[in-house]
């Protein structure tokens, strides 16, 4: 039996995980991401402690703990580096939490969590390598590599939604211009389509728009699957950029697969098939087995799931 | 002892290589890539025993022998699956060349066989991952992760060349638009350069032009180097494209090292000074150690100790 702990900007999630990958118990606490950093880790900790109480584990039969959070790490160290979302500067997050749980704690990016779900018990079962790209309010990358996490000498690799799509292009949070995700993200795709439900008033975004203030991802698929041409048209532009960006991944990694993660993962082929269609075409060896591409299966379990094993995987 | 082979599309280099990396004899020879497979492979074969005998070598005093070769190969099956450069198509590089000489045959892509040899030799030494970008007619890449060649699961990685810059941007040899190459190689920079010329008539990449009829890498730099302001304002921008590209591996993959080959490669620091310092700004997190960014060594040689020693590093 193990725990993982999922960390993030709104809400952090912890499950007791067994050795097959299911779920025994889940609970979600909000973050409340203002608070000490040390409210936050008690938090974490007594999520961790009334988890073990509901399934009547002892310390003991808890093997270890795991814990995916954003920023930069110092892994070995169980030390969060640097994270903008929580302004937190050299955070002893292992060292602080041992105080609720005394068992071992393993600490790694929230993506790369959320890629080794997926290649536990989701959609990479049983590959060696697999990247990941995530999209939602920005684009996250994990990646897998010989059946190991790869984070790069210094920890802080996999940021694939920070390369160039379109170098001068739109400003990026990262201080750069034209990076994957300022065109492929969520974030993105409404940008995109507000621009373009300006210029039509007619169409059914623009109507969605007037309606609910502003648009989702949600209700522009939707409005595409009734065949408004504008949003055809937007989500045409939109599967093009993310196709782009898993080219250039599979150009340079050659992963034997590639799972998209996010909300937009639940439209399936809807989504899956056109970006497929571009890869095909654009990739630059296409004369060998190309990468799977297919949607992330766990949703936001994936992320608890990979931190729960992240003993075996770092 | 081992012999290396650099199989290119304008000559064919091999060497003998002792175990401390010391290159003991080198020879070149023409590749004439227009004639039958065999004819080229019989070249190939008969270099390698040339060398033999310049040093006395019997055959049982080689260890083994590495090619490496453009294309897209089959390493393990020693084919080369494909080459737009020799229009070869499943060539049995490997059963051909073994005609010639009875030892253990090994096959990497060319530029693998580069970050290979300036890993063990050269620039890279003492790393454990390390990317190399070698701008020249394209931009060529080689991965070396953990101490080992990196290739993928379908053997056809690190085409670093053909990841997007500006999409919908230039028009690439691979069929996409806007890929690195497009800005970083040689090729572009000549473009970049020529288009500036033509706007400033009394510059004096516009008197080389005319002087000899074409710009070259190295007059651009030359006239960058006297202050010809057309010159800087190309090199500025080239340098730029450069540095996006070394900063989304970065990004990506945060190897301890990258290194910069082909022959713009020996203007040093005068081409790494600018890249470092738009990569320090550039890339995603500031916050850790960068990669160390320095010109390859070895210049030629690094394909042939490269595909000398792919016995131990494939």
């Amino acid at each position: 039996m193990r725990i993982g702990i999922d960390l993030g900007g709104t809400s952090i999630t912890g499950a007791v995980v067994d050795e097959q990958y299911h779920i025994l118990a889940k609970k979600t606490i909000p973050t409340r991401r203002a608070r000490p950093s040390t409210a936050i880790i008690a938090d974490m900790g007594r999520l961790a402690l009334s988890l073990m109480d509901q399934l009547n584990l002892t310390v003991q039969e808890i093997t270890c703990l795991g814990i995916g959070s954003p920023g930069i790490l110092d892994k070995h160290g169980g030390i969060v580096i640097y994270s903008n979302n929580f302004d937190w500067h050299h955070i002893d997050l292992r060292g602080e939490i041992s105080q609720y749980i005394a068992r071992p704690v393993f600490l790694e990016n929230d993506a790369n969590c959320a890629v080794l779900g997926e290649s536990l018990a989701g959609a990479a079962r049983g590959v060696q390598s697999v990247v990941m790209i995530t999209l939602g309010t920005g684009v996250g990358g994990g990646i897998i590599l010989g059946k190991q996490l790869y984070s790069g000498f210094n920890q802080a690799a996999n940021v694939i939604g920070h390369t160039t799509l379109i170098s001068g292009g739109e400003v990026c949070t990262c201080g750069r211009r034209g990076c994957f995700e300022c065109y492929a993200s969520v974030t993105a795709l409404i940008r995109i389509a507000e621009q373009e439900a300006n210029h039509v008033p007619d169409s059914m975004l623009h109507h969605y728009r007037r309606q609910d203030g502003e648009l989702t991802g949600k209700n522009i698929f939707d409005a595409a699957k009734q065949g408004d041409p504008c949003a055809l048209k937007v989500l045409e532009l939109y599967f093009f950029y993310i196709a782009e960006g898993i080219t250039n991944v599979i150009n340079v990694l050659q992963p034997e697969a590639v799972v998209i993660g996010g909300a937009l993962s639940n439209e399936g082929e809807y989504l899956l098939q056109p970006i497929r269609q571009h890869v095909r075409q654009d990739v630059y060896c296409k004369e060998v087995a190309l990468p799977q591409i297919s949607a992330a299966q766990l949703g936001g379990d994936a992320g608890v799931i990979g931190a729960a094993f992240l003993k075996e995987y770092q």
